[in-house]
């Protein structure tokens, strides 16, 4: 049932839900790991979230492919002895529930630690196992706007927006996986193992980069830029008659190229356009002049003659333009799933390509509620 | 010289420049790798990019800290003995140069792994090393835009902003990290190296989550939404009398538990909003009901109500507020590294905490240009 990968052989216990843990255990699968989600009696939430097709939810069918389900009550004896039996077996547990829970279902990590000595312990929770805030609850737009990546984001004097997408989730089962990976590494190597333990908000700071070093070397707090960079010019959007086109000029030799693609070497001349630093500084003149220099033409016309150039460009895509990119076919990103119950779904692919290991175009479906459950059981000799 | 980590004992080749491909070295660095930069005689490109401290770039500082620097030229004889010498004992080598880059250099994976059979190959490259657009040339904001994130980001009717923090970048370097440390496992247990192939379009693919699924399944193509979520409510913005709080309420619990935090309980009986389908479906009216309340006193009022009913809360914060928050001294979030050129400098910590390692509060600096060469030529014996 595993697809084939690196960590083919690797089991996972998954007790997590909606977003966070299960974007982790959803890499972990597509990377080979066999991941057996341990679900509540009444599931996972997510199974709740829309959009539905046939009643099931394709936003827990899309995070969730290529899992298995067995549905426990953790307090309940005989539940918990499956549960147990289960991390004999397993190579790793992961988990997001908020701290504590797990200590007061008597499988803290100390507990399990001495029980199940080989077993990894992975916790992704809103502010991570220890400090002040460890016990507040927390859900991705939480650390969005806590993390203050949405106070760098979007239009100068207009409302802060969210992310379009969770990064305040996916960023914290992206460090949590990797972390993971690194444990069951170290494990390989040493035999001991490890509790990793992610903090969302903690995440956050880390994806915010190079704002964090400039506001603590300059004490300017960034704000929002709209489509540019801040410290690289010309390094943005710019208006076409008919659409936005992104220029990415990264370097000064991109630069002077630019000027030529566009017909106006004398742009290289201006005292004010000679180095980066110099461009960064005169970024509204520049933009002014590119933007009136791209308006006498269409995006089209304006793309090709840059990608002729070799100049980094491209349009604003939307997202059924982003998935008609001839690219996504050739890399195979957008998979099937032959979902009984939803009838056939197209879900975005792994960006993780092996030479050693198949991509194949395929995935499992996600499990219905406790579908694994005799599976699971015969296995256990249960 | 390495932090300790589970990585300890692994050496890395990082031929990598500017942000996707040293932002996977630095998480590296932090998992207690051990990361040789080998750079141009001319150095990284993003010793160029301000802000500069004393002449030397803290951006180039934040991203490349704890690494060691050797510059070597790959088309001399000289240089290309010592890089060969440095990949006999290296686990892994990650590049980000455009594709086909290094078997012009005589350096592809095909050449590579016939000499050295255990050496893990990683590239980040902007489309990656296969289809159509392998070779165009590519920087994080060409991959925002051409990804969809820009395009589901922001406020309904404005311009698309880029998205505040170099998530193109930083998403390709997050799932080459992830792959890299599987690769590293999967040699560990069956002697096998591979290549590991990401392009950065395909991870802001893979970042879209939900929203190629929302499209596939309903021909809908999702749009900006300001700063709420596109199938929850309410999880979102709202407007206290000083300023912004974002509450996520994430299930049927936690709403019964806002509308008595509101002092509001008869919200939870109107009809529209029984559900979370159906509060969804009357997000514009809900919204306008709870703006209305909370603007009758502050946001520090009513974050220190919602908070005691333990409500996921919170202010949408700036840079320095976000970094003020009393969880990242407690986790560490900020740490230190003394830099000879630009003095002390404070940058964001490891967000992967571990129980079998320390978290210590300094690291070592970014290195000066070449700054090991003698080092590693006395380890080489050359």
């Amino acid at each position: 049932m595993a697809q084939p990968g690196p960590l083919a052989g690797i089991t996972v216990v998954d007790l997590s839900r909606i977003l966070a843990g299960p974007y982790c255990t959803l890499l972990l699968a597509e990377l080979g790991a066999r991941v057996i989600k341990v679900e509540t009696p009444t599931g996972d939430d997510a199974r709740q979230y829309g959009p539905f097709t046939n009643g099931k939810s394709t936003y827990f069918a899309s995070v969730n492919r290529g899992k298995e389900s067995i549905a426990l009550d953790l307090k309940a004896p005989g539940d918990r002895e499956i549960f147990e039996r289960l991390l004999d077996k397993a190579d790793a547990i992961v988990e997001n529930f908020r701290p504590g829970t797990m200590e007061r279902l008597g499988y803290g990590w100390e507990t399990l630690h001495k029980r199940y000595p080989r077993l990894i312990y992975a916790a992704a929770s809103g502010f991570g196992h220890s400090g002040p805030f460890s016990h507040y609850p927390s859900y991705d737009m939480v650390v969005q706007g806590l993390g203050g990546i949405m106070s760098i984001t979007g239009n100068p004097g207009e409302p802060s927006p969210r992310i379009g997408t969770s990064v305040g989730d996916l960023a914290g089962g992206l460090y949590t996986t990797i972390a993971l990976n690194a444990a069951l590494l170290h494990r390989e190597r040493t035999g001991e193992a490890t509790k990793v333990d992610v903090g969302l908000f903690d995440c956050q700071l880390a994806l915010l980069e190079n704002a964090i070093m400039r506001y603590t070397t300059s004490g300017e707090i960034p704000g929002p830029l709209g489509a540019r960079h801040p410290s690289i010019t010309p390094f943005e959007a710019f208006k076409a008659q008919d659409g936005d086109i992104i220029i990415a000029a990264g370097n000064d030799g991109l630069w002077l190229k630019l000027t030529e693609a566009l017909g106006h070497p004398e742009l290289a001349q201006n005292p004010n356009y000679k180095t980066n630093p110099l461009r960064n500084q005169h970024q509204p003149q520049l933009k002014a002049e590119i933007d009136a220099i791209l308006s006498t033409n269409t995006r089209d016309h304006w793309l090709s003659v840059l990608e002729a150039a070799g100049l980094p460009c491209g349009p604003v895509n939307n997202v059924a333009q982003a998935i008609a990119h001839p690219q996504v076919e050739a890399r195979n990103m957008l998979i099937e799933v032959d979902d009984a119950t939803t009838g056939p779904l197209k879900l975005v692919g792994n960006p993780m390509k092996f030479s050693a290991f198949d991509d194949p175009h395929t995935r499992a479906p996600a499990p219905d509620l406790d579908a694994d459950r005799a599976k699971i059981l015969r296995e256990l000799g249960m």
